[in-house]
């Protein structure tokens, strides 16, 4: 897919490469990299070699740089390195404070003491803001990259502000309102600024009831009001409703993102989503607690199954289908697990249309358990006749049972599977990590007594196979 | 969680319906809403009765019913029929490309084609023209609200185009340039045309290298591009490099939210995402085909477990353990799966960082294996001598044989959990769809071999317990 890929789009970094090995000429080769977008020109830097990028660190101004580097996300400390200590810090005090504190996430502790140090005391202040949040409180992915406006002023005014903090500021699109005494007052529409006339009202094109988010709120409980309102940036507030920072939508993109990706990880089991580059006793930590609960849970199940020893010692057959039916079920529950979680994300989710959604389930467990019950019935059927040379009869019936267990199995897995994933939400416990093993067990152990239970009733007691 | 935000965020809806329902001055009510955000308005909409509907409806342009309109999401059709079809067909009209194309796929048959065939000559043309993408395409999900510019005008002229354009489109935070043919030649940053001087040259601030993407490219291929640039807004271009409309931030964000949600899906063993409104029917073809997949695979698996029928009715202590050993192993195959397609979502992977990662996995799969062995050995040992009443030395060596069993097939499932969905990815298959089931299989099959047969060998054969 890189191949079709490139075959029609410009490989941007590769060009910038070729520019800066060619041109001679600083001015010239200034003009020609500002052309370029700064996640290319970074990506450049990532892909060239030390000559050309010592050439990019000289020609270009830090604001720049500092731009350029919030894209850097593989080792920046690297490249930051290769620059005078000073003209580092310069750089990272020019960048956004959340890239910023990105960027001192990947560095080492040495390097991290050196740069704050000599971060300039605006940067240092917001970085250590930013450091003072939880990692999963919003306040943490904040930027201070934004526009104030006060709402006395004219529309003119409001105009010149804006140029005027432009230069330092690149959202623009909405200006942030304050009132005399610092609170928040509502946001403006650039473009309503930019097409109102100049002895309009200000307060006329002020949208007071602009959402936001505090900035100690949990970054799973404001993902609602991030996505729902589409708005390019939303704003940090303090408890007394002072801007404390906003989110831009990248920011939005990226927690949109990490919140799925969390989500994704928690049900393959491990918990919290994994990165290529952590060391492998980070990944081991990441797994090892859902396999230890599963390995206890499983036993539970190992200790039931060792009830029916005796029905597998008249007719070890049964123990064939074992696994078909637990896999079965152990499926079901995980998709109605899925489906339920997402549900379960829409906060205002009605009473009503859980148990909607709980017949729902059981409906497609039923319909689904039936449809394969009836495949079972003619394939197994078939196969323990002609394979394992029982009577007809006999085939049918130890198939049948496997059948009638499938269609059992997978109705109450996916009613555990839609109630459980509920129960934890209801009392706050985050149902993807919580719900997984609980669910898997209580399967298996359905599973496993309806199979057995049925194949010694039906089979041993009442025909004697 | 809803009440804890509830707390300190206002209900802006239910504030807005009060408003409506006691202020009898229509230019006061129009000022008053017009303070709302959109979303707030829908909100309200979807919350309140039918007469304060009529009456937001009556009241405000059809600017802003049609821009409220994009943010309702549940039968957008239920509150559009409650306006004179006219007006209804002019709100669509107005609504951005994509926003009519949500509310279109809404609506039966009926009703849209009594729309269709009443919207404005332009409003037709570019929703036939969405419609005419397929829907993994990223054209279907672009909008024709932007600014564009030509690259041969002053800096006065853009800004003079961008003042008449902006009532319109508003997506203004990127002017889109393009040269005298038409073509895409780059974008500009409000922010820099702001603060331009007057006499400055307008290709000074023309970023030409912007990133773009094309119109039939396939949306999960696109995905890289739309988030790594970290832009407002990205165009689409046709194969002759025109520009055939923008993707906005919020279509990225709901683009990241739609892929994820798949992935997400495949994982659990769905086809596609779920909807709590989709009709059951549908629901179940989500799922049966997977489950299908994993009958006829869970067969194969049966037969050979039927294979080491004669070690279980010598020693029918050992199937109590299947189910662990076979849980055990799907779970870090899964584990390993999840991880896998999330590295491989990056397209530039080199075959190192491949082998890299398949080294990693095996050795996390051994370790994590190690931890659960010893645990398994301890704990099981002691569990079948006292509940099952073996000597202490056959108790041991049972539970040391599930032990290596575990270490055994949790290296292997972390290798086929790593192989196999890159060797899909290879062949362009989508891996997150075709690889659950084949795992799952294989990963049985192995822990049923290598479980069984160290039984068989250890147990029954050297030591005759």
């Amino acid at each position: 897919m890189k191949n079709a890929r490139n075959q029609h789009r410009t490989d941007y970094a590769k060009e910038l490469i070729k520019i800066v090995q060619t041109t001679k000429d600083r001015e010239e080769l200034k003009k020609k990299i500002a052309a370029y977008h700064e996640r290319d020109i970074a990506n450049a830097i990532v892909e060239s070699d030390k000559t050309v990028r010592k050439c990019i660190y000289d020609i270009l101004d830090i604001a720049d740089i500092a731009e350029i580097f919030s894209y850097i996300e593989e080792e920046p400390g690297k490249y930051l390195e290769e620059m005078p200590i000073e003209q580092a810090a310069k750089v990272v005090s020019n960048m956004d404070s959340d890239d910023a504190m990105d960027l001192f996430e990947e560095l080492n502790e040495e390097d991290k003491y050196k740069l704050l140090k000599r971060l300039d005391k605006e940067a240092k202040e917001d970085v250590q803001k930013l450091l003072s949040y939880e990692e999963d409180q919003i306040g943490s992915c904040m930027t201070n990259n934004y526009i104030v406006v006060r709402n006395d002023v004219t529309i003119r005014e409001a105009m010149s502000t804006l140029v005027k903090q432009a230069g330092e500021h690149d959202n623009i699109q909405t200006l942030y309102v304050i009132d005399e005494n610092g609170i928040f007052a509502g946001a403006i529409d650039l473009k309503d600024l930019i097409i109102a006339r100049e002895h309009d009202n200000l307060q006329d094109i002020i949208s007071s009831s602009y959402p936001y988010v505090y900035e100690h709120e949990k970054i799973s409980e404001c993902m609602e009001i991030l996505t729902d309102y589409e708005e390019d940036s939303i704003p940090v507030l303090t408890q007394d409703k002072k801007i404390a920072g906003i989110l831009t939508s990248s920011d939005i993109v990226e927690l949109v993102d990490d919140e799925m990706g969390d989500d994704y990880a928690k049900l393959a089991g491990l918990t919290e989503e994994e990165d290529l580059n952590e060391p492998t006793i980070v990944s081991m930590k990441k797994r090892l607690p859902w396999l230890i609960a599963l390995l206890f849970l499983g036993m539970a199940v190992s200790s039931v199954v060792g009830m029916f020893e005796s029905i597998v010692a008249v007719l070890p057959i049964v123990i064939c289908f074992q696994s078909l039916v637990l896999d079965m079920a152990g499926n079901v529950g995980t998709q109605s697990l899925a489906v339920t979680i997402r549900v379960l994300m829409d906060e205002n989710l009605s009473g009503k249309k859980k148990i909607a959604l709980l017949f729902k389930e059981m409906k497609i467990g039923f319909l689904n358990g039936a449809s394969l019950a009836i495949m079972a019935l003619v394939f197994l059927g078939v196969y323990i006749h002609l394979f394992k040379h029982y009577a007809w009869i006999s085939s049918f019936l130890i198939s049948g049972c496997v059948g009638i267990s499938l269609i059992v199995a997978m109705v109450i897995s996916s009613l555990v599977g839609t109630i459980i994933p509920m129960f934890f939400h209801k009392i706050n416990i985050d149902p993807a990590v919580a719900s997984g093993p609980l669910i898997t067990t209580i399967n298996d152990l359905v599973a496993v007594i309806t199979y057995y239970g049925l194949s010694g009733l039906v089979l041993i007691q009442l025909f004697h196979i």
